[in-house]
């Protein structure tokens, strides 16, 4: 058994866990806030068996990987330009821990 | 010295850390929502000496194992019939990782 | 790799992150409460190279450790005597556990 610990941000947190869950992959969340990357952080904990734990990766990668999305603001309205205003702005990102689990039980 | 994390659900993690002071050993509760377990859960981190771990078990089986209990509800004031309408409700449940841990300290 | 897991005063874990960053050491910040240490403890993950977690201890040292301070309160108002009552006051404290990392991954 692995424990899995993964620092991901606030916006993939829930896409992360309802991707785990499918799986039958439990997790859960605890409050967490900046550092390893900028405020509004939450970590992750995940127990897997070991064979699972590139799956687990996966996931984390598909759900929290760093990229670059385009965000558009409208126009005020009092401006007479009416082009919307683009931004490539960074989101997501995850710093992910694998930990030797020596026993796991559930009571 | 082992790492006891535990996930453990609310209303069992007072009595669960008070058991623990009991006998000398502290915790640290982290506030964590979801997953192995419904919402409102704690995640307790215990500090104990590989000796004590199968005592930590007890002392978590005892004050946080999934039991069934009789919850009742009064009758609505409205209502003709004076039964109570009783329930069986699952309650409690943890979630037990034991890692280890290569230096502990106390500064 | 390792995981450095230290649960700290809340009045102290600003100066810590603050010092472990000027040395380029990521940390996350939990929130956490009670038995270590008196309520009000933060729990700080900290992610190092092996070679670097006598650094990471001392800079935990340097920024939280258990230490008396002279508190001093002003006399109530409605006091004649005008002299200051002071009290040596404990504050600080870290509890801290290191814990091998088979994994680590920035996503
Ligand atoms: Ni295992
Ligand atoms: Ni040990
Ligand atoms: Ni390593």
């Amino acid at each position: 058994m692995k424990l899995v610990i993964a620092i991901v941000q606030d916006e993939d947190v829930r896409d992360l866990v309802d991707a785990l869950r499918d799986k039958k992959i439990g997790a859960t969340k605890l409050s967490s806030t900046g550092g390893f990357l900028r405020q509004g952080n939450r970590t992750v904990l995940i127990g897997v068996e070991e064979e699972r734990v590139e799956e687990v990766m996966d996931i984390i990668g598909e759900n929290c990987r760093k990229r670059e999305i385009v965000a558009t603001i409208p126009p005020m309205v009092e401006e007479a330009s009416m082009i919307l205003q683009s931004f490539n702005v960074k989101v997501g990102g995850a710093t992910v821990f694998v930990v030797d689990v020596e026993q796991f039980r559930k009571l």
